[in-house]
């Protein structure tokens, strides 16, 4: 039998393969450092506000710091024997200093312990996750800055349907990593205050500090109400969403660059590096990387619903099924981190042909909406234009014509205000240029664009280069 | 054969199980008054700019304004076996204006049409949330004055832990849904600019001045990329989040009051409006609604699943998988509406059994945490009062006594610092006026808890109310 | 305040926000069908039984049997302010034949009841679903007859891999196919016995004969466990899974043809009756249906979500939860039917671009497996042919060289054992005809596949059609 | 660089984050024991088929062997540096038996050798969940027979509803768990046939023989087609929904035990080696083993929703998104074994508190629905009876009377023909024995589904142990 931190009231000892099902050491180990932490400011509150003797918690804290040595240098063992990381905590904790070990669970449950550890977990991965965006987002500028003159087809349904410029269909990326790491920033407004002081779920008799803990593991202060901080899981579920979110937005990167890096598409090619074989088949080189980023998405997802299943339907306040919220949650934190990563290294390593892309996008029939504004330009309703370029588009099909081979006379069979030949209106510089909206594919809105967006990296960047300073004040 | 939009360059109708599968008018006429408000905005802007004549523009908003009195009046008619809302509408105008009507759509695409109309939707129904979710935790700030010294168990396992107010436990509600507010005011920032004058993807040849219709729908300005526009559906894939989030804390409320309204619980009974009977069993009275606000928020996650499996793996930019975004949308809106509708009146319509509450809060053994909080007192280390306790307890779990039946003696046999009986450490009433830390379970932590919460929400109804001040401006 | 089925002990009326939250009949009406079965084989037996008069029964049946033929007509009124179908049924029975219609529910509950009416349902949406897969793999038969000879490459990892034949790739679908097909058969084991008689919960105390209303609505039987009738729901969910599942596969065949109809490939064209158009850009034709299929499969597995969410941690037995599992079975079943219907007409309407495909599949880099295995024949291991042929590939590559170009002296260089040349050991048709294991893409195995395929097919229409047979028998 | 079995066109080694990115062997070496299995009788039909020597074969099968070995005893080494298990499995037969490592892989891909590893897994698991349901479901068999007199009130809505036998509770479940084990027997249909031979996608044009090996490892014959042998993953799919409905069965049993053990219900206690205790509070036992059973259900759906996810819109055939197959299979196998394992446990170290059941069971609400039936027996229509007896029911209420104390002529102030008083037509014994249709709570009905389902689980068990029989022996 394990040894545990309850058991006074128990006559027999818990059945092994319980043992074994309750236990979390396996995964919430990935919290031991913030747990270390938590336990660190408690011990030194305890002390300041007179609970136990300022000597016994100098002792605690030295322990503690041991014990966070052991853990950064990978020598600490997780006994996977115990319940959880907690237990393993404060085992370890006795070895090292002795019984006073037994005074640090005073004034505290594992419910509001492990409610901090786990706010402390999300905002460090909410902040890894919005570095590894801007990683990505600056790799798709630097990109983009040599391609602002690649053009290839834009598609809708995947036909082709307007040109671009390469560096505006990778700027719409940077645009929606920009939300996704919005949407980490904003998740850490519910994670501002700390969950410790509210005990098993009705806070404690004893005068604690619960400010002074907040403060020293750099929140806000104290959650408003102790069942809250031990019950609820909302904020783990907003992070998941979050992931799972921007998971999609990359599964559509990769699927964009699976689709170009094939025989069919032949707009880009990866280095070795990105790639790998065929255990089988000599030739093949396959992107491997990117088709596992569009099935993490699916993974993230699951994770996503894990959690919102379990949670569903639970009355207050904490229920062990809680315990089933660390593994999404470490799990996705691990995909994001790492898909990103990768994608990164794809961006970096991939090669653009930018002959096959323009040679897709010089296709006359991309360029039959500006045919129909042409017509607009001439006072035509524009359903009427539309309906004439149509009927134009179907005759050049039937008889396997380029479009631009449309002499005005030929063009005014299909409608009587055609103001020139084709080959005049048709022409894939001008298109890109004429499309100079803000927002639009004409080189002057793309320069613009990428300078906003360098700028707004750089300007995050900073940003959580402060962050990470503030952290690292506070939990020393 | 339907009319449509499009199809000067098709020689064949399409097949009529085609029209149907691919037709979206049964659910995207939710989004009629938003996209009859967005071709207004466009109608304008075209003439403003010169791209259509003054007067004609005038002859299309005149028509438009009255669709929309037809939309409002109910009398407008969705004819079902039209593609979707757009075309009915064009069509309509059609009738009501006649020719000009084909000049409405010229610079803009469907694409960035249904973009707009969404994010649109999104505002609204985000607003919406914020309200029903104001609405929701007054009804408990309200019912949790008349309950401050209303005291009952509280849980952890469903086993009853610690005793604690009953406001104060549904003041935990009040804060969970603050952060449900937070996460439907976050989202606005991801809709902030207007997809209008992307096209179809890439912008338009046309002098369009996206910034106008930007701002006259109340957006911060044109979206900054048009392939993004278009391609994006992340912030509907948040709003399902966020509901999907809010749903589940309510099943928690849901699940908390379906069993307290049993007869072995017997905390709460529901007014016979709030209840539903059995068809067999003449003496039922069902909490049917309760019941149906947990289920609901499985049908919020499954429409949250369906869209990230929709959006995952699509290259850009538009795909017609983005047409299945509207249906969970507008579903997850209602479902959360109604639900939130319901549990508000639900709190309104529950009489509170006081005294079953307190006979359950009076069970000495929720004390038994203060019984070992005392022996801390006395400076024994925190394992080891709750050893010293736990084994008292299975001692009077043995023999059948009450805790409180304990002397100092017999206290004594389990730890011999005790400092006095049980009956003078176990108190209901001392026991929780001693838990007043800051958001704990004591009288004057709850009375603060409560005004904080009333400011909060009437701050929230004041923003909400310039915000709706500000849209109906913004939109006329 | 809507006519309700129970109500005596009810003294306030119901909320209008609760009956309207509380309504089902805007959904289960698409059960009414079932349910005016159920109440005719019910009322039939309550007479024979001699519970109710045989004069009685016979006016309950014959006003039943009224009330079939208006649904059947369309002119049967749903009121949507009624709380069920059951109410809309039995009050539109009072109207047809009077006080007599109050005897119709003697014996039962709505919980046996509707559970009898969703087991009917799922029997009858699993048999139309064989049937939609029947039709789909029959067309699938069709076409690769036609294509026995077209070559293509196979693809792995979205790279040309390997030459197969079209009707290979096919038929892998048809397996596909036949193994949903399967899961749909296998579902009906678990809806073999009737749920009628087991009231509430806990059965009746009137003298029914369940053995004989199981009997007449074509069960085996009736339930064993009256709780078990009412509390489960399982049968709905792997109907839902088996839907999942389904149109998974067929989102991938949709992926396949929205690939093969890009310019890029080319492999196929649809004719105009499976498109659809661009509102902006007139040379526009979209494979609409087939994105929508693979959306759809998102939808699909959104529905099983919700009702797995749904059931999650319900106790025993009935709760009003379980209400919300007819949307998603109803929603689900559509989608499937219309989304094989769809695809169906789909396949018949593509055309083939041979000579793309053959072009396609002529790279000689597709028979470099087959360079491997000549060395193989030699005696030369797996793992250092497969080396060999790799740098063999890779000179190519940097030469840009074509890999038949290589002189079996050339080819030694890389492996001494090369028995020849490139050329003579690369040959498409050769390659092709070599694959002729068991499951392989040789001429004859695929000629024997399409046989066994089409056998197969016409045993599963006739084992449909005796199905039909049988039901139709035992329901009047 | 990590050794691969592949790299001969590669010029520059993996990148190292990608090589950790696209590794397996983390979890794929689940299926070691299935990939040694495959490999042996792939190695034996090169041999007996002559494709490599007979001694070259035995040598291979020699060190496959050792490698089984190895495995069992836990020393084979799982580099973690590798990128998949059979990468493991070849080096280290390169070390055990010499260059003639190199022949294994001659004529297979690891597409068609994964794609077997997996359905031998499958076949293994869903015996194992068979095992595992029967266990569970003998125990409650068990139970029951313990406890057919002991009678609880049946619930609906979770309020208290009509009388049943504990027994007749537990069946219900007995009921469910066999249609699922009925549905992992249904699976083994989908996995009859050996994916070997089917190569990379198209076969091979070596002349193996893939009859033998699907002899050799238990199969039926090969898969039919061999670019679905490759590219299909709805067997997994189907397992993992088998997975999670049968989960989501579970959840509803551990939740009627976690609200049976409440102080409220006060049904069971458990014995202390199936609860765990709390951290902070000494007095609490907490049912967590129950709880985490039913957040365990939501875990398997979100596995379930992963794999679906991942699945959905991938085009033919083998894409590396197929490889997040494995953690979703291996950890819902686990999921469920090990929740089969504690519930079976648990049900047998409960106690049952027969007083608190029996107490709650004789509300003589309950036997509302005998009252109405009462009536029906002297001819009243039952919707006349359900109004009086409701109105009955609402005057007891309002007058705090027990139904019971209603004297014949009180009845009759709510319908004339009340036979008797209700103390003579309410009668707890009286009403079970009353309930004696097929499936009711009679007592010889509970005692004849007992029987049944004792004959059921035994008939099952042989089957199970027939077929341990058979597959032992198609392995060696």
């Amino acid at each position: 039998m394990a040894r545990k931190l309850w058991g006074g009231a128990f006559g027999q000892p818990t059945h092994p393969s319980v043992e074994r099902f309750t236990s979390s050491i396996a995964f919430d180990r990935a919290l031991a450092r913030y747990d270390v932490q938590v336990s660190r400011a408690h011990a030194r509150m305890l002390g300041d506000a007179g609970i136990i003797a300022t000597a016994d918690a100098a002792r605690l804290v030295a322990g503690l710091e041991r014990i966070l040595e052991e853990i950064d240098a990978g020598s600490f063992v997780f006994d996977e024997s115990l319940e959880d990381v907690h237990t393993a905590v404060e085992l370890r904790l006795r070895v090292l200093v002795g019984e006073v070990a037994g005074r640090l669970h005073t004034g505290r449950s594992r419910n509001d312990q492990i409610a901090t550890d786990l706010a402390l977990y999300l905002r460090e991965v909410a902040h890894a996750a919005r570095e590894g965006i801007a990683g990505l987002r600056s790799a798709l500028v630097e990109r983009s800055r040599q391609h602002v003159d690649t053009v290839l087809p834009g598609y809708t349904h995947l036909q082709r349907a307007q040109p671009v410029r390469l560096a505006h269909h990778w700027l719409a990326y940077v645009e929606m990593l920009g939300r996704d790491a919005a949407r980490f920033a904003g998740l850490r407004e519910r994670i501002a205050r700390c969950p410790l002081g509210a005990g098993a779920l009705a806070g404690s008799t004893l005068p604690l500090d619960p400010a002074a803990t907040a403060a020293a593991l750099g929140f806000d202060g104290p959650v408003a109400n102790s069942m809250d901080a031990v019950a609820s899981r909302d904020a783990a579920l907003e992070f998941l969403g979050a992931v799972a979110i921007c998971m999609v937005n990359l599964s559509r990167l990769a699927e964009d660059l699976v689709l170009w890096s094939t025989s069919e598409f032949g707009y880009v090619e990866f280095f070795d590096t990105i790639t790998t074989g065929s255990s089988l088949m000599p030739q093949k080189k396959n992107p491997d990387v990117l088709e596992l980023v569009r099935a993490k998405a699916g993974r993230a997802i699951g994770n996503l619903v894990t959690l919102l299943a379990v949670v569903k339907g639970l009355p207050l306040t904490y229920n062990r099924d809680l315990q089933e919220d660390k593994e999404p949650v470490i799990d996705s934190a691990a995909t994001l981190r790492d898909s990103l990563g990768v994608l990164t290294e794809a961006i970096a390593a991939l090669q653009v042909n930018e002959e096959r892309m323009r040679l897709a996008a010089e296709d006359p029939l991309l360029l039959a909406t500006d045919l129909a504004e042409a017509l607009v330009r001439e006072g035509v309703p524009f359903r009427e234009a539309h309906e004439a370029v149509g009927l134009a588009v179907a005759h050049c099909r039937r008889k396997k014509l380029d479009l631009r081979a449309l002499s005005r006379e030929d063009l005014r069979a299909f409608h009587p205000a055609f103001p020139s030949g084709a080959r005049e209106l048709l022409d894939l510089e001008r298109s890109l240029e004429a499309r100079s909206l803000a927002g639009g594919t004409a080189r002057a809105r793309v320069a613009e664009a990428l300078e906003r967006s360098a700028r707004e990296i750089a300007a995050e960047r900073e940003a959580l280069a402060r962050e990470t300073a503030a952290a690292r004040e506070a939990r020393t």
